[in-house]
């Protein structure tokens, strides 16, 4: 098998590969922040060349129309071997990465990759995006370059379409309309194939069949037109800090619901199967509040639902920033003129961001302060998304996942979001499939992000597996 | 009468006098910041050496012992005319100011004073610390430089006492130690003398017979031992700004008044003739709203209080400031691993500012969110300080008053908190009167602060009056 022979290649040049993800990790693609337009490019570009050198025909597509303001999108394609008679693989990724923030709390700068060795020996490259997203497609790019240097068909003889995202951590504000704009092209693929998932620990590999949805918003409130003294004004007129915060803690009740009207109205229950199987899979509760530093009694959350379904069942609403006032050093005694918290919240299906956002800001404006007004801010989102445990496509991969690692994955669902899932069940009925090999402890978004080498290994392994497996599957097409 | 003489010297040489001010006003003495230590002692040496050119003894005294890490305190002295049978005073006054954040708001940069006319015709000086306090503090300045000018006697045969201290804006830390190691040359004043507060309005002047107490605190909510991504996370573990917001949100019942136990225990009542009276000073609500951007429906506050009642005779909590997680630009799915927020409590008689720090400490304590863990910051504060309206030294600082304005001046209280008085009073026996010249409208503690050159010059003339108004009075020593 040529596969074989592509992983003996990747397990060969391991070096030099490690080599190429350093480079690649060392621009900081940050797509939130316009200070960083011209580096997310570069990644783009970056990432274009390596499929080119594998036999990829490659477009750097503008996003954004009609002033190419977006991040763009790269598309690769391979027409695949004549004998193909696979499904059409839509293999999609992610360049663009977190923000770095905050900066001051990294071993080492975030765009300067470092080699290191964990106490149980295990190597892990620290950067940001390490894991989240340039590892994991960086495993699939050295699987296709493996195929292409060890003399096998592009892309394992597979047809396939790749598309590179560079707006996928701020919302991929510009994804659906080119969808929309692609459907010929898009639609013509059968399966979605993307790599940006965990597994279930070291040595214990997983495809994911579900991921939550995402709706990202931001509140300003403003009270005064200035800052005002606490002296003369306190206790006289609204604080917009204060009130923010008495509308804040309305959110959620006694049992940690979100309080929204309707918002559970969609929400698929868990089945009971689902349910026995996820308490098999012998997640250890305590060691995993133990790795981000929490006791036992951190197990909080919605009340009537396990640790695990809270995560990979049930919707949830976070604040992820707040700020108001004076944040420096020692006292300032002001009632500033506005507040801004930044509210989103993980959807499971068959919830609509859209309608989410909605409710949450008729929600605000009902609660909103005497003499205040609110600025509400969408930042979007995306459709949660899960697929059959049967599907044969899914049932391929898991066999070249477990070839690859020796050992029979998981099937699990995450709590992450991956609006592309979401948008291309949603536009052209299409499934995605999850093989990715993040651990729960690489601080994805958090200082220090990692990635074992060892993870990085069995996906690029993997990958160059799938071709083969998928090559066996029958699509039946409409 | 040689006030009148200097009184008159002022207006002649006034384009002198705000150039000096200018100078002071350029020097950033930001008490609260360490980068600003060496400003703040230059802006101590400024109000020193110009002391010392009218004829005062002079000394800087450090603070902060045994290390001297305070900021220095400026202690002047002059003995009196021998025939000066009035109080020895003790004219209190302040050099440092509140930071100038958010920067980006001012006009002009706020340590480069700039002198405008409003659309009323009238001129002002706008700077961080034109108002509050250094513009005051210069009007008395000024007086005593008039008062040598024009060949009188020092401070005009006043016995006086001047302390400017450089830590009023950060919670008066070394205040306290400072008084009770000079018990002997302080308790030696008779009565307090400040110009820290403000007039009724443009044209109508007031003396100050109360001043709000402060106790002010941060808290830092812990969590997690690092950043988390709200997908892998969200709902399953605390979000500290989630659960912050919880807890401070209890801090108002719904009728606004402070839920925590024995808040309101010492809280004097307003007499009915002192409620009578206020209502007669015609505050404008509406007006005083509009001033800052609110319409009258932002009147809100403790249930059963009018607006003026709740500045200057009840207390009340705020949050000063708050931070958690994300507040860049765009979208950024975290939950932090801590949160903070500065909440800041103005008392009235008589309550105490570090029982009320110790119950809001328990109240927090008690409201430990699961998981989580407090960090619990005391600011400092100030007790809260009034005088009764008919002592003999305030009835003569309003007879100056009155003849520097052409006008009877009213009797008001202020909600901001002035530490020392509060101090003196508890520690040597010793009344406060507040003779101030600020507005409404002033933006202490906000971008664009100012002082009008008409209350200026008040100030100056009426600190020219005091000496023969206080000579006239007669102080019984125990």
């Amino acid at each position: 098998m040529t596969g074989d022979k592509a992983a003996a290649w990747i397990g060969a040049n391991e070096g030099d590969a490690i080599g190429r993800l350093v480079d690649w990790l060392r621009i900081p693609s940050v797509s939130t922040d316009p200070a960083y337009k011209d580096d997310v490019r570069r990644a783009g570009q970056w990432a274009a060349d390596h499929l080119r050198a594998s036999g990829f025909d490659v477009e750097i597509r503008e996003t954004g129309d009609p002033d190419g303001s977006g991040h763009p999108i790269v598309l690769a394609t391979s027409e695949g071997s004549p004998e193909y008679e696979g499904p059409h693989v839509l293999f999609y990724g992610h360049y663009d990465v977190q923000p770095p923030d905050p900066v001051d709390l990294w071993r080492s700068p975030p765009f300067e990759p470092v080699i290191e060795t964990d106490e149980h020996g295990r190597e892990r490259i620290v950067a940001r995006g390490a894991c989240d997203d340039k590892g994991q497609v960086h495993g699939f790019l050295e699987a296709m370059r493996a195929w292409k240097e060890t003399g096998g068909p592009v892309a394992g003889g597979m047809k396939i379409t790749v598309l590179l995202e560079g707006e996928e951590e701020s919302g991929s504000v510009n994804l659906e309309r080119f969808v929309a704009q692609n459907k010929d092209t898009l639609g013509a693929c059968d399966v979605c194939l993307i790599s940006d998932t965990g597994m279930l620990g070291p040595g214990r590999p997983a495809i994911t069949y579900g991921v939550r949805g995402l709706a990202y918003t931001e509140l300003v409130l403003h009270a005064s037109d200035q800052d005002l003294h606490s002296g003369a004004w306190g206790g006289k007129v609204p604080n917009p800090i204060t009130e923010l915060t008495k509308v804040l803690a309305q959110l959620w009740d006694a049992d940690r619901r979100v309080t929204i009207p309707g918002f559970y109205d969609t929400v698929l229950p868990i089945e009971p199967a689902e349910r026995e199987a996820w308490a098999k899979l012998g997640v250890d509760v305590a060691d995993s509040l133990k790795s981000i530093g929490f006791g036992p009694e951190a197990d909080v959350g919605e009340t009537g639902y396990a640790f695990i379904e809270r995560e990979w069942a049930r919707p949830t609403a976070e604040i992820n920033g707040i700020v108001g006032g004076y944040t420096g050093h020692g006292a300032k005694t002001v009632i500033p003129d506005h507040a801004t918290a930044k509210v989103s919240f993980r959807l499971v299906a068959d919830q609509d961001p859209e309608t989410i956002t909605e409710s949450f800001f008729a929600w605000v404006r009902e609660r909103t302060p005497a003499g205040c007004r609110w600025e509400l801010i969408d930042h979007g989102g995306g459709h949660p998304a899960t697929v059959g445990t049967d599907s044969p496509p899914l049932r391929a991969v898991r066999d070249a996942l477990a070839k690859a690692a020796g050992t029979e994955p998981a099937l699990i669902k995450t709590g992450g979001s991956i609006p592309i899932a979401g948008l291309l069940k949603r536009e052209l009925g299409m499934d995605t499939i999850f093989a990715g090999f993040g651990l729960e402890n690489d601080r994805v978004h958090s200082p220090n992000e990692k990635f074992d080498l060892d993870c990085w290994r069995l996906g690029a392994r993997t990958h160059a597996m799938i071709p083969e497996a998928l090559a066996a599957v029958r699509v039946s097409r409409s």
